[in-house]
């Protein structure tokens, strides 16, 4: 690691360059618009800053789909960020980020989620700004938002050394100094197939680890792990949807680096799921396939409200819930006990696809 | 208050005949059974115990109803239950209760929220059992579960000295000596409408305020104000529905009235929703209307899963997932910054019905 100066004027412009291609390119494959909504949030307001909402609904290939950009402050870092960081509450925090979550309207075609995130804990004086002053990064991890760890998560995965996991109380101890300002790049991107393919899982994870492969090849293994342990459901035993990759607090390569390796998540997305998409939108389906969506989107909606760090972040720092809420599904059914038929393509998800595997 | 044995027999009787009654009620009405499903939890389960769920799908009065009665012990209480009361913190636990969540088919039946509960945090001792042991009950207040205020909550109401509540931490130096059992009742009942009327809405909380008479002119103002700042969504600013009454955490009257005054909650729940079901069961609709209570069903959805205690207490300790979640709805929408246009009868329910008023 090495001294440096954080540029966040950069990565700004890059997460909203990052947004409008992500959007070109779906508007494209959709043949509708994305609706264009900026917001600000009050002067008075707990969390300021602002953002920009980019959503389709009703589109011919998405039916509901939202690429957010936004760019917060506050005073206090909120309970969903700290509760296992003592350390960093109550610091001024800056956070910036794009995410995107789509919901095909065809079955066959899977949800994906995507974010990449850049946050900032104010030293405590409140009168630094890291773009004008250096960092001393060396003095420990830094590490908030959309938390590395699911709360109460049993098996904490032997991440290295170099990682400086939030969520691990042995490592609170390494706290930067109270005067320094704590940095950290955050992402990731995950598929949740309702009638899923081998090949598609393949594409999905190789794209994943070739975007990854430049930075170390400790790298994928290592994301790839945090995000089947991140996206899993507690109270049904049950992975979110065959994975990809995730990580948070990261910092540990220095600021050019690090931000380069966000940049080479957030540029693979297109790659990873725009061919999965042209591969089954036009497939047939009929009412049997829409049912199994709704259902299996109910735990889109369990896990995005109960686990997800990100939205609980957003609701609890006082976010703009329309936009944190996007990442929700257009139409969901839950239905009590049910389970699928041995032998059928809907069987197939859970005995082939939700468990984690070695895809790519 | 003064010392009694605690009967935790009878109240599980009573919860079960009230289960069946309610059932019994709605199997008529509806012309379709409830299923039946018997559950217990295995020997090695962190939480023991079992219940019994009664459900309806497809209904032709509800799309989707359940009635659980359940009754667990574990040797943990988890953190939605102590996250305030750090001092009954890994203490052996035991509740039971009834709860019911309605989702008629009809959008001009309002969703229908009861539950009942009876709550033990042992001793520390593990071995003392209240229903054979005297528990000094002068010496605090016990209070867990389905917690009195939703986290966070800015403007606490004064409840008056004999309230003793869970979640403000000025009284938690008010714990029951670290020898002792803590026991105490919860429970209330809420309407959830989406074309609201004046007529049922009073009809309901007059049926709750007559119910709590003879248990005191304080309680329905207390328990009605209650359930107000319980059910409301912070992230939206917006009441849950039209309220009705919470408690929680009592035992102030001593075991036998306090079990009275549940009783008489759960008894009120036919009289109070049964004569709203009859009036509007049979009015027409069409997709218009569907469409708004699939909407509006979002933030009953929103509410369980991010704010209600109950459910967060059930996940978190290990219950049974299908009986938890039998609360949500069966369709549900989400839709982008959806407002209703105004003058409608949809507005009306934002403009005149989902503020706190005084109903009864």
């Amino acid at each position: 690691m090495t001294d440096t100066f954080i540029d966040s004027q950069s990565v700004r412009e890059y997460l909203l360059g990052l947004q409008q291609r992500i959007v070109g390119k779906f508007e494209e494959l959709d043949g509708q618009p994305f609706l264009r909504d900026a917001w600000e949030k009050p002067a008075d307001a707990p969390l300021g800053g602002g953002g920009m909402t980019r959503i389709i609904e009703e589109g011919n290939v998405l039916e509901r789909g939202g690429v957010g950009f936004s760019h917060v402050m506050g005073k206090t870092l909120p309970p969903s960020a700290t509760a296992q960081r003592p350390e960093l509450a109550g610091r001024g925090f800056e956070a910036m980020g794009v995410s995107l979550v789509f919901h095909p309207r065809n079955p066959y075609v899977p949800t994906v989620h995507m974010n990449v995130r850049f946050f900032i804990a104010r030293a405590n004086s409140g009168a630094q700004r890291p773009d004008h002053h250096p960092s001393p990064l060396g003095e420990g991890p830094g590490g908030v938002g959309e938390s590395n760890r699911p709360a109460g998560r049993r098996n904490a995965p032997p991440l290295g050394e170099g990682h400086g996991g939030v969520g691990e109380p042995d490592k609170a101890h390494q706290a930067p100094a109270q005067s320094a300002d704590a940095w950290w790049f955050g992402g990731g991107m995950d598929l949740t197939p309702y009638y899923a393919t081998e090949e598609d899982a393949r594409h999905f994870h190789a794209t994943c680890k070739k975007a990854l492969a430049p930075f170390g090849a400790d790298k994928h293994p290592r994301f790839k792990k945090w995000c089947d342990e991140y996206f899993y459901l507690k109270h049904r035993n049950e992975p979110r949807g065959i994975g990809g990759v995730f990580f948070d607090d990261f910092h540990e390569m220095g600021f050019e680096q690090s931000f380069a390796m966000m940049r080479a998540v957030g540029d693979a997305f297109l790659d990873a799921y725009v061919p999965i998409v042209e591969r089954h939108k036009h497939r047939e389906y009929g009412p049997r396939e829409r049912e199994f969506q709704a259902y299996r989107r109910g735990r889109y909606v369990e896990f995005n409200l109960v686990f997800d760090r990100g939205t609980l972040f957003g609701l609890q720092s006082g976010g703009r819930t329309e936009s944190i809420l996007m990442s929700l599904p257009p139409k969901v059914e839950w239905k009590y006990n049910w389970q699928p038929q041995p032998g059928t393509p809907e069987a197939r998800l859970y005995s082939e696809f939700l468990r984690p595997r070695d895809w790519a």
